[in-house]
């Protein structure tokens, strides 16, 4: 594909023009150097355009009905006159093409709405590859002009750490399982979340929603003693619970803008991105290096079978690498 | 102090003289390249001597009564033959000097115990280099034929997960606070824990403790379905609880080295710390080269401002350290 100028690019994503956001999330997303240099220099432009929108991630293992949800939540925010972009973190999708689709037919509604652009994951790379794309699609799309971004992942590996790393507030949907037990709690997922819905509230499954719900707040009470998340109920399919969830959710992230502690993340958060990539980027540089790789698998069977100290097998790793760095 | 041949460690660490496992950890402690160098050939030759103990790891916040709890602990080991090393990590104590204090009345019995050995946490270094003094004070202490060692945190910072990847068990007390609270549960401290126990169950306290153990349990039932770490009470001062606390983790430290799990852990957690060696070097490397320290805090504020986008900065970070790395 023939690129466009960095004004081009800058013009049409200002002017939400739907044809050259996509092309211009299609360059972020290109491997190619000379693309990348290129994105960075549309980004850069763009960067003083971003920054608008409610970042909301939102979690769930397949069978939560995320899908359904996020239509449902979308329909009602475009419904108040808000423009909708759902963007997707599915480290999966490396290998398996994804699980989390990106067609037509998994937000029905929604993605026949103007207002409403959806992105499937980015389908290569690594984890810290596919975070970054989509971060920077997220500036994208906030320059755009969009109000809210719904960044959604099924919660693989370490991807709801990725998420709450570049979102304003974490949702995480649940299900109330057979017996009292709840579905759908990875581990790690509790620490992080700002909100949980148990979703499919409805019908005969709604006493058992409500017994999950009292027994999720008393174990948050335990383990976050004044930093409890908000715990509600919604049916998704029903459309029951949705408006009062976005109205709760705003609540507590216009607190957050007002404190200024939104503000002071987002900071933190680009400096934290700026870091995460430096360390990948090392990583990356230290395991292309030929002599460390010929040097990994000895020293790593040697450290695992009591030869050699994980200190020496550490010096040796270094020392290949950064020869000058030692007297 | 004149250092001692690598042979005199070796000899005297495996035949357990107290004087010369003291001068041991010092030199595995200094911060001297020679001494470095000096430690490393001591402990590969110490390696073959090494993993024959318990390593069970002791968290809880200050308070929680936890020197009376090694003390009596250690003293029920000790009691059974067994020989017992404590060791710490308190990071705070490279500030402060330390709030785990190593003297002889914090643990008043077993420190007066000949098949006891109490050693201070270091008091300087990174967190990183911390745990890499602690790990191989670890090793030598298993050379010289300690039975069980404990490694007690105050939990303060990252120091959990960084006793949790050295240790075979997570042992974690608690305290029934007012109400029906419970105190001293850190963040991500229920994820790690493979015990906890609820300590000061005596007296007027003993209801709450109980109370406040089912509620532990319907909440890690929550959590961590499948995979419930052990609920218990105890009193440390009047040494209710240790033996069968004790028992309990036996049966689950032997499960694990039927298994073969443990060993597998102890593998990975070995070549993890390799790892975890090299990614403190580079950062250390990548911090200490004066073009880097020059760019980072003008780049920092480029892209806190928002005037830089973390990518392209992370580059410029890589571009100046590792030159050659790109065409």
């Amino acid at each position: 594909m023939k690129q466009l100028t960095v004004d081009a690019y800058v013009d049409g994503v200002r002017s939400a023009d739907r044809s050259v956001l996509a092309r211009a999330i299609t360059l972020v997303e290109s491997g190619h150097p000379r693309h990348q240099a290129l994105a960075q220099e549309v980004l850069t432009r763009l960067l003083p355009f971003t920054g608008g929108s409610r970042r909301i991630g939102i979690s769930g293992v397949p069978g939560v009905g995320k899908s359904t949800f996020i239509d449902a939540l979308g329909m009602h925010l475009v419904g108040e006159g808000r423009r909708v972009a759902v963007l997707a973190i599915d480290p999966s999708s490396t290998i398996s093409g994804g699980s989390i689709l990106g067609d037509k037919t998994r937000m029905a509604r929604l993605s026949r709405e103007t207002a409403a652009y959806i992105r499937p994951s980015p389908s290569s790379g690594t984890l810290g590859g596919v975070a970054r794309k989509t971060r920077e699609t997220l500036l994208l799309c906030e320059a755009a002009g969009f109000d809210v971004v719904l960044v959604e992942t099924v919660g693989v590996g370490q991807s709801e750490t990725v998420v709450a790393d570049m979102v304003d507030f974490y949702l995480v949907l649940m299900l109330a399982g057979a017996g009292d037990e709840l579905q759908g709690i990875k581990r790690g997922i509790l620490e992080v979340a700002d909100m949980l819905a148990i979703n499919k509230a409805d019908g005969d499954n709604l006493p058992r929603a409500e017994r999950a719900r009292s027994e999720l707040r008393a174990a948050l009470h335990l383990m976050r003693p004044g930093n409890e998340p908000v715990v509600t109920t919604c049916s998704a399919l029903e459309g029951q619970g949705i408006a009062k969830l976005w109205e709760a959710l705003e609540a507590q992230v216009g607190k957050r803008v007002a404190s200024g502690t939104l503000e002071q993340r987002r900071r933190a958060q680009q400096v934290g991105w700026m870091w995460s990539m430096v360390q990948d980027g090392l990583r990356a540089a230290l395991h292309a290096n030929p002599t460390v790789a010929a040097l990994v698998p000895v020293l790593e069977a040697e450290v695992r079978e009591g030869r050699a100290t994980p200190t020496s097998a550490a010096l040796r790793v270094l020392e290949s690498f950064l020869p000058t760095s030692r007297a």
